[in-house]
This record gives C-alpha cells, sequence and structure tokens, in this order.
C-alpha cells in the first residue's frame, strides 16, 4: 500500500537526543523540526500564500471544525479541495475539531457515538464523531489528518481521563476504518492522558499498536505549568515509533520550541506567533518587544536588528507603531510575518544546532540571549 | 530655478481632445491621464508597497490633515521623510489639508489667517494656515504639495463662493511665499468657483497669474450630479495652462475618469476603489459585483474573467466571499488589490486608446459592457 506519509530521519542530536528528519507528503517535503503556522478558516490571518513561502513556511494547519462550520467541507470540495481553494499548494494538516467542539461550541453531549454540540457561530445543532471527522478532512483534502479525540480540560480527575483516553481510542480504530483515502491523506493518532503517565502509556501502546503514520501528543499547552508538560514528554515520547512524525499540538512559544525539539518532538503548532501579532506583541532575539509601546514611538530602527525578514528589513519601530494606532491593518501584516518569519528562522537554527550536536548549547544561548531563566520560561 | 515637476505633452487625441502625458518628478515618471491610489494614513489600506508596484503605480496620495494630527509631521521629518517613513519610493501628492478640515474637524473657526478646528481624534484644539500646510508638506517632503485652499460646500451661495474664491487665492500667494523647497517639490494651486462659470474663471486667472508648476480642480464630486460636474470641467479645463498638469481632486468612479480624461484631466484620486473594496464591493468590466452576495458563494469563478490581476489569477469568488464573511482581512486585500489594479488598467486602456485616437469610442464601448446608460453613470 502507497502511504501518504512518511518519515525519514537524518539524524539525532547527540548533544540533545533532538531529531532531525524530513516528513514527506503529497505537497513536499517538510524539513523536521518545524512550526506550522496556522489558517485556521483556509487562510493565515493578514498573510498571502506567497508571504508564507518567502518565509520558507512548508506546511500550515487549518481547522476543522472551523471550516465544517463555515463555508463547509462539501463546498471546498466542490472548489477541487482546501488546497486550491486558499491556493496553498504545499502540505496542509488538519486538525480534527475535537478541540474546538470542547473549547468553544456549546451545549456539548459527548457519547460514544460522537459529540453533539451548537455551533458557536449561530447555534446550529450539529455532530462531530469519527465517522464524520474523516468525511470532513477527506473532503478538504489535507496531507495530513488528526484522528477524533475527546480533550480533557487540565487539570481533569484520573478516573475521567482514563475514561477519555480509552474512548479516543476507540475513536481512533473507527476513524481508521471511515478514513477513505489512506493513500492520499495520512491520518495521524493523538495521544492524550493529561499528566498521568500511566495513562500516557496506556493511551500510546493502544494507538501505537495501530499502526497510523504519525502520532501527536495531545492535551498540553492548555494551562498546565510548562515543568509539567516537559515532564509528559520526558515519559511520553519514547513510547512512539521512532520510524514516524511526532507532533506536540498547540505549543508554539519559543522557548517550548526548544524545548519540545530536545525531546524529540518533529512538529508543532500554535495561533501564538499570529495571535499576539495581532495586538502589536512581537517576538525578537532580546524578547518580546510590544510596538505599541510610547518607547516605540520615535525608535526609527528594526523591530529586531537580528532579523532579515522583509519587515524589519524595511520598516522601523516608528512606522509600524503608527499603523497599529491608527488601526491600519498593514501594520498588523507586518507583525505577523514578522513573528512568523522568527519562529520559522527559529526553528531553521533549530535543525542547524542539531546537525552540528549542539541543541542544549543553542538554548542555553538562545535563552539568555532572549532574556528568559529558569524561572520565567513562558514567553 | 530648477522646477521639481514639470509636464510632457506627448500627444493629443484627434477624437476627443483628451492628452497623453507625463508628469516627471523627484520620485519618477508619471504616464497621464493616471490615476493615484489614496494612503491616507501613511498606507494604502491593506496594501503593501510591493504590490501597489505590482499593479505599476506610480504615485500615490497621503493625507496632510491625517499625518499632521497623527503621527505628526515632525516625527515623519525625523524619519527621512514621508517616503522613507512609509517605504515608498514613487512620487507621493500630499494633499493640504483643507479638505478635511471641512469636512471631518469639528469646531471650525475660519479667519482670513488661517483655520482654528479641534480633532476629531481627541478634540485638541488646532490651527491649519497657509504656512502651516506648507511647513507641514516640506516635512513630509511629498513630490507634490496642494495649496491650502478653502473647500465651500455642494451647493452653496453665489456671495459666499466668491468671497471664498478670493481668500483661496490670497492664500494660494501666502503658499508660494512660505514653500520653502520649491526645487524637490511642486506646489499646485487648487481652482475653485462651486457651480459658478464666472468665478471657476476669475479664480483660475487668479491663480494661472501665479505660475504654479501644477493646477488641480477642486470642490467636484461632492455630491452634485455628474452632469454639473462635467460642464464645470467643460469650461474650466480650457483656463488652465496646457504646459502644466491638470488634476481633478477626489474622482475615481470608471466612468468619471474617462470623462474627465476626454476634457483634459492628467490626474485623479479618489478612496472610491479602496473604500468599497473593504465593503466586498468591486469593480468589474461587467460592471459592480458585491462578492458578499449569497450568488457568489459557489461560484468558483474569478471576480473577473477578463482581469489578469493577482486576485483574478488566484482566486475565486468563492473563497472572498468566504474571507469577507468570516472576517479575515485578507479578503479585503484582495479586494481592494483588484479595484486598484482595475483602475490602474483601465487609465492603461485610457492612455492607449489617447494613443489611437480613439477615446470616445472606448468610452463607448467601457459603458455598454459596464452596463452604463446615459441615465445611470454613477458607479
Amino acid at each position: 500500500m502507497i502511504v501518504a506519509i512518511t518519515y525519514e530521519l537524518i539524524k539525532v542530536c547527540k548533544q540533545s537526543g533532538a531529531r532531525l528528519g524530513r516528513v514527506h507528503t503529497p505537497h513536499g517535503v517538510i524539513e523536521t523540526p518545524c512550526f506550522m503556522p496556522v489558517g485556521t478558516q483556509a487562510t493565515v490571518k493578514t498573510m498571502s500564500p506567497e508571504e508564507l513561502k518567502t518565509m520558507d513556511a512548508r506546511i500550515i494547519l487549518s481547522n476543522t471544525y472551523h471550516l465544517f462550520l463555515r463555508p463547509g467541507h462539501e463546498l471546498i470540495a466542490r472548489a477541487g479541495g482546501l488546497h486550491k481553494f486558499m491556493n496553498w499548494d504545499r502540505a496542509i494538516l488538519t486538525d480534527s475539531g475535537g478541540f474546538q467542539v470542547f473549547s468553544l461550541s456549546e451545549m456539548r453531549k459527548i457519547t460514544e457515538e460522537g459529540v453533539q454540540f451548537r455551533s458557536h457561530l449561530n447555534g446550529d445543532k450539529l455532530f462531530l464523531s469519527p465517522e464524520k471527522a474523516m468525511e470532513i478532512q477527506n473532503a478538504l483534502g489535507s496531507d495530513i489528518m488528526m484522528a477524533f479525540d475527546e480533550c480533557p480540560p487540565f487539570p481533569a480527575e484520573y478516573g475521567y481521563v482514563k475514561r477519555s483516553i480509552e474512548r479516543t481510542s476507540r475513536w481512533a480504530e473507527r476513524c481508521l476504518q471511515a478514513h477513505a483515502r489512506p493513500e492520499d491523506q495520512g491520518l495521524f493518532a493523538i495521544v492524550q492522558g493529561g499528566e498521568y503517565e500511566d495513562l500516557r502509556k496506556q493511551s500510546a501502546t493502544d494507538l501505537t499498536s495501530m499502526d497510523f503514520p504519525g502520532y501527536a501528543i495531545g492535551g498540553l499547552s492548555v494551562g498546565e505549568p510548562k515543568p509539567i508538560m516537559y515532564r509528559v514528554l520526558d515519559y511520553t515520547v519514547p513510547l512512539l515509533p521512532s520510524g514516524k512524525p511526532r507532533y506536540l499540538m498547540g505549543v508554539g512559544s519559543p522557548d517550548a520550541l526548544i524545548e519540545g525539539a530536545i525531546r524529540g518532538i518533529d512538529m508543532f503548532d500554535c495561533v501564538l506567533p499570529t495571535r499576539i501579532a495581532r495586538n502589536g506583541t512581537t517576538m525578537t532575539s532580546k524578547g518580546r518587544v510590544v510596538v505599541r509601546n510610547a518607547a516605540n514611538a520615535e525608535d526609527f530602527g528594526p523591530l529586531d536588528p537580528a532579523c532579515n525578514c522583509y519587515t524589519c528589513q524595511n520598516y522601523s519601530r516608528a512606522y509600524i507603531r503608527h499603523l497599529l494606532k491608527a488601526d491600519e491593518t498593514f501594520g498588523i501584516r507586518l507583525t505577523t510575518y514578522h513573528n512568523l518569519h522568527f519562529l520559522l528562522q527559529l526553528m531553521r537554527d533549530v535543525r542547524q544546532a542539531i546537525m552540528e550536536d549542539r541543541l542544549l548549547d543553542f538554548r542555553d544561548e538562545f535563552f539568555a540571549q532572549y532574556g528568559l531563566n529558569d524561572n520565567d520560561k513562558g514567553f
């Protein structure tokens, strides 16, 4: 059988154990570890596909829940699929809708069959199940699909999480059965289990027995302290097969990207860079810069003198601040471009450091320059 | 003396009398007749400078009133001038602030010295005069500056308009005196006079006696029926010197651009293409298309099959409609790009028709295709 998604291990960092690799998809090769910009509604907010290519984004994430609600997966299928609809010919990963059903929608009712909920847009009564999530993602035509999972909140009680991962495993099996296009689209399973080591192990054991082409770790970066997240990674990643990509969902702060890579993660996604950009906050080599601050009013230098992105090569903090204060969307384009470029460049640097067997040194250098210490590793 | 702005007449259309020419500026040559996109707050809303260049915009307009209020002309001067501040190395025209003082601000008090008013942003008490308008525009460093004028509303009583144009002429003289950089920046005067032929003549006679490098016609497209505007052009344009550019302020509907060119106008500006784009309305070769309409929900064709712009080459009506309905600013980027490209392409077509001595035929063909007839020539 032709497999849509394959992982190629290039080397392991002798200093950290991080992996340098490639994920091969029907829409191109992704160098890993990688960060995936989020295009929730079939667009990475404010960015054109060409701009994403200029910063060498190889894969973006789009949201099944949002596209199911609007404009509808059937419409996108009639448009020729999500790639064509949004003019993006590189890889796309779609989530399963599970996380949004649990975080955005109203009036959820969970049964073994699936989840009944009301649309956060118009209150329509809707239903998602493993089979429906596959139908939607098959219609969208993403390169990587995610299995439909139940996402327990953090913290959640042990018994609840145990019942939840067992259901998630049964749903994963149903997703495999329902997936109509395995030769075109790779389906990843999601390991859950909260902060309970034995439940993470149970979930990983169940799911890896089913032979998915990739595995995600879900239920992290949902409010828990970062040391807990790192500890979960420490004992969960080794449970995943080394020949397949490992995806840490919802993580995008610079420190957590590095720490995740050190722990063997290959793929990350997060709305952080685009969301904070819209508030006028940027990531730079010296740490956070809130462009709106009065200190930048007459700063005619770039956001980050160390950055070679379009924004930093052409525009001053004073100009960007003016645009943001005047509610000009071009200002948000410039901060969004910069933040995404910053994380994609960070991942290039991480890959280079793995190549040179010095990712732990790189981490320490980056943290020192970024102004992070052991007590302050949140972005 | 070196003159910053010169006009080169290439030819006159034998069929219509329209002029094909070039305006030479310190930041490049502008083929005329031309349309100038409006970048009110030092940015053409949603567009990058590179995008404006891709559609071959040679000159943009920016607003003295807005930049005076925010971020302030002194800050822009310290940034190295408006071109550098906004990363635009082609020509810029700045208006005088007169129109905005009369249309946007509050608590106006007009004296011979100037106009006292309150900022529409924060209520600050401010003062603009001919000297101040020159100081601001000299600080901005625009290629073409506009003389500070009084803008009577439409309709206005004869005696009021007469007193107003006489003041505008005295203010124009003061602008000439106050202009500190005539070798770097060209100063255009604005002919006013409402719909009173003798007052237009008096205003034009006064101002042309002062030898400005270009002349604008102001006080039109302010609510009067288009036939009145065309009649004013019919008797005003011939009063202007043929060796200098003629600029019709605030006009940007496709029909009025063509009718203005036929009457000898060389330059136009208007917020229309960018403003309607933000409401999801587009100009196409077949007339207006309101992209938000349900009829476009499953239309996978382009906004305009006859258009070769970035938007039409890459995106469907269905996708753009989805973006607009989902409040994604990329949708407004796409409609803005298209509308500006549409008007810039229209002006290229107008110039070609002048070259071929067939602008009247072109007008009739355009109007027929655009769905305009004699009773419906408003956009």
